[in-house]
């Protein structure tokens, strides 16, 4: 069960769009129509429904298409053709953050069952999910091999959730923390092998990132279309304000620099398509082009003048939707030591 | 009648420090004071009742101090020294922002009085106002000498306001719509002479833009001073992230600013003090510490990762309660302008 | 006669890619052949020669190629190709500036001749032009449509040249003023109809913009290049500097802008190969890629310490010859501007 | 012996105001006199002799009245004072750059001398210095208690000096490799005790950066000031270029910075003269106001368009002449360590 927008949405169509026809999908893996969804959804300003999709389509839906069994498709992505089942990936803990390998989250295998013990924090869709895929360390003496992935579904005992956390941005999205008591997951939740938690995560994490790349340029027009009507509609001593020559070349800057880093997205995209998308390209697009979308809402938010506080206005929602994005699916930070270590060769 | 907190605080004796001992004031006009009571509240993180206390001690206190007669002195002079009178300055029209001449709320002469008729909007305080301070055309063939400055007060008939706006942050502070509709205001309550509106407002904007800088540079110093402590408690990959070279550069970018800075307020307050701050001295302040307090603010929320996005960390009010800063009290853009043309000189 | 470098290279086929076969010429309008050359120069750091390159062949040639009769054609481009002939495009005058309407050189006809009198300045290869394409105003009276432009040869009585302009960087390329004293100019030299100047010179903006652009992501690619390997060859404090991580995030956000811009580039010269690049969209990729070609390579000094500022370091030749990349072809601001109007639409 | 230029200006007592009456000097250490020295060097834009100044009253000298004995201030204070004494400090080696403890330059006891080997690069003045501090390991056991300062003389044998390097900017001012060989220095040229050179290096830091600190704010102000007249007196598209609000907004963004960074200046050279003002303090100004400089002159050479590519304009002279400042005298990234320590404190 779950909530009642993605119920109304599911049967567009919009949801899924990957998933074979054979389980209720579109069968359609051309990340373009993603791009199309993304767009459409930044033009009517919904930000914190985009982030729902998001993450059923960008994050969640994408380990259960690469790394499931027969059977598990069958059990899972019916579901997510039609919007009924919302998903959740829980990999942060309580003061690990960026760092994976400090996971305490843990597993134990109990004959074919797992027995899950640990916190999760920062969980987008935390609370309305019906299936969560948790990073749990499930080898203590194995390093970096010793973690796995499992799918704890919605009414197993001992699985429980904290409150909705209260952020700035994103009301109509939740984001919560998760706590595993002793909770049996049967064998058959486990996603491919034991161990192969961490290979598994970095080698998804390429589409999660053009995902928020995805979001980030198509925001950032959304709310620069807008911005430009706004100053060529608006008057002040005498004028449209787009025709201070200050405001034309605000304009002009961000009209150029998304129309530069649309380029490079295009690019990411038929990459991805051609399944040559580079974890250190995505790492690219991700936090150049959500510090774009930072920088473009702000400037769109100042031209507006007041009315660019009031929550009335796309523009001021999207300020506040937007901090969010240069801090999830891997800060700015990380995203520059990815790319810095690549550079090191 | 006014909200509870500043009841409270009242007698505190944090308001109206510069009103004379014989309304009930303490009778210090050293801007250094008013400096105190900014850092004080920007500790403890309450932006939205230190905007407040803002608005009373650097904007509505002004006018009554310096353009008021002995008679409306004794009238007003000792609720605001108890905090229990609440001011309002009611400038900015729908349509108008930056550009005063265009003002069309009007007031009409009729005996002593005058009638007034017009719509204001963005008032802050504009809810709990006790007495608001309205610019009205008062002739309309005399130009920039035709606007004067008069009190409307609480019950006058005629007198209506809009909700309380829904902004992006400042949750504690009310900013409204405010409406007059044939409110007759007596000739006692006019500030001054008439026709000296506009002359008025210009000349108080220096202290009103100050104290924009006053709260700029102690909400940024606070801010920074916890993200500091921060960084240097919060640990992952097995040491404190301040001990990481991005992150103490970082902070120390940012310490650098702030000192920076501080030396031109402090600059500016000398000159306040001795009657020497000039439009343009305080233009170049009010721009730029304003827009330094968004880009700090923002640094430090990017430090706190996720964290920096949840309501209940004191950054991520900071961070939305910050983004009106470059807006009121005279847009940046408007601040270059003042500056650029005295360069033309 | 020309400069004996380009004596040099000229067979090498360089030159005058597009110059059809029967002018001696490789036919070859593919643009990404151009690029090729910029950035096989851009990575011997020879700043001065690609300049010498780009204003024979983004600039000059194209007017020889769109404007000119069969006859023209077969006087002037077999030099080109050869690489023998050397031109110029000469538009901007003392005080002119950016404003092309500006203009004071003047011809008048004179039987089938015309008598051309004036002044030039910031004439790129002015002093080693075999030809020079002048823009001058034949119309005083018919406003924009009172320009034409027309070839004076190296030895036409009444044309001179001033000394070759000290410029901070671009040692190895010649910038002048030129001098028009009664000069003769056939009407054989006329480049297309009379009073059709200023279109033709719009209408080449473009091409010559998109030439900018391709040297800007040239050079800084190549100087980012080897400022990473200096980075990683360097050592200080007992280990490389790139393994600083201040150093590590500088490469990792050069190589992301980098790419960025790339991506931007690369659709250009496709879009210019379709026939379909706008002045608005060179204007994009002019200001965008030039001014992050400015900062990439300032930033590339920084981390060579003391050595970027020694002459023998290309980084430190890179630096003062980018410097005019961001003003001659159309400066940052009027490519603003131009972008700036096309957005009020 | 040394270079003309400085005995010509020596009789002006611009040199050594600090040095005592007694020594021919003014005995004025009051820095605000440095600071109009400074002043005035840019206004005349001879910023390679401003250096050279620099190099004599912020740097060496200070060395030579601090650590000296009385028989080594009668012996090389009056030819400062007259100005006919040239100093270098030699600190730098290849390969060790900001990393003060890979110094390589030894020296061992003889008799009562010290036998020097080594080499040092990027020596300021190095070519026409009489006089050379140099820093060497004196002890290879003592860590950073191992170094001493000592004084090698223009005439001792095994001392020699490479060519002048040839820098980007600053063309009459000099920059060395210096050669020691056996150079045999008695110790009555040794400044203070031996083992001490490393802590007397640090606590001359903050002088000598409170000198680039000074040189950055004086030169931005003075090319800020003639851009200004230049943009008012220049006229485009009919009206002067200062008339374009793009071009009002740019010159009030730099009126804004340089008081802002010249009220800090001003509250370091007050704390300087107090004797208050720390390594940490002066290492804000010197990374802030350098990187000002830095900026403020290459937005001031875009304003004057193609002129400020050319050698004859002051503008273009200071932006290659200023490249340096934010390398020597330690980096912003040096700076930006010591600030970052001390945060961490």
């Amino acid at each position: 069960m779950s909530c009642p927008a993605s119920w109304a949405i599911g049967p567009s169509g919009i949801y899924g769009l990957q998933i074979g026809e054979e389980y209720g999908g579109a069968g359609e893996s051309d990340y373009r129509y993603r791009m199309v969804v993304c767009e459409e959804i930044a033009r009517v300003h919904t930000l914190s429904f985009g982030l729902t999709v998001a993450l059923q389509d960008d994050l969640v839906l994408h380990y259960l298409l690469d790394l499931t069994t027969d059977e598990q498709k069958r059990r899972w992505l019916p579901g997510f053709a039609r919007g009924e089942t919302i998903g959740a990936l829980a990999m942060t803990e309580p003061g690990t953050g960026s760092d994976l390998r400090g996971i305490r989250t843990s597993a134990r295998p109990d004959g074919d069952d797992w027995i899950l013990n640990g916190q999760k924090t920062f969980i987008s869709s935390g609370i309305m999910a019906d299936l969560v895929i948790v990073a749990a360390r499930t080898d203590p003496d194995a390093g970096s091999r010793g973690f796995s992935l499992m799918v704890v579904e919605r009414d197993m005992p001992g699985f429980t959730r904290g409150r909705k956390l209260d952020k700035i941005g994103l009301p109509g999205q939740d984001t919560a923390e998760l706590y595993f008591e002793e909770v049996r997951v049967p064998a058959a939740n486990l996603l491919g092998s034991p161990g192969e938690g961490l290979p598994q995560l970095m080698s998804h994490l390429p589409r999660e990132r053009l995902g928020v790349t995805a979001t980030a340029i198509a925001t950032s027009r959304a709310i620069f279309d807008l911005t430009r009507d706004y100053c060529f509609d608006r008057r002040a001593f005498g004028k449209p304000i787009g025709d201070l020559q200050h405001i034309r070349f605000e304009l002009a800057e961000m009209a150029t620099e998304l129309d530069i880093a649309e380029a490079y997205v295009d690019r990411s995209v038929r990459a991805y398509n051609a399944g040559e998308l580079t974890a250190v390209d995505a790492a690219k697009g991700k936090w150049f082009v959500s510090e774009l979308q930072k920088r473009v809402i702000d400037r769109c938010l100042q031209l507006h003048g007041g009315y660019g506080y009031m929550t009335e206005y796309p523009v001021a929602r999207a300020f506040v939707d937007t901090r969010i994005q240069t801090i999830y699916g891997g800060t700015t930070e990380i995203m520059k030591e990815i790319i810095g270590r690549d550079l090191a060769g």
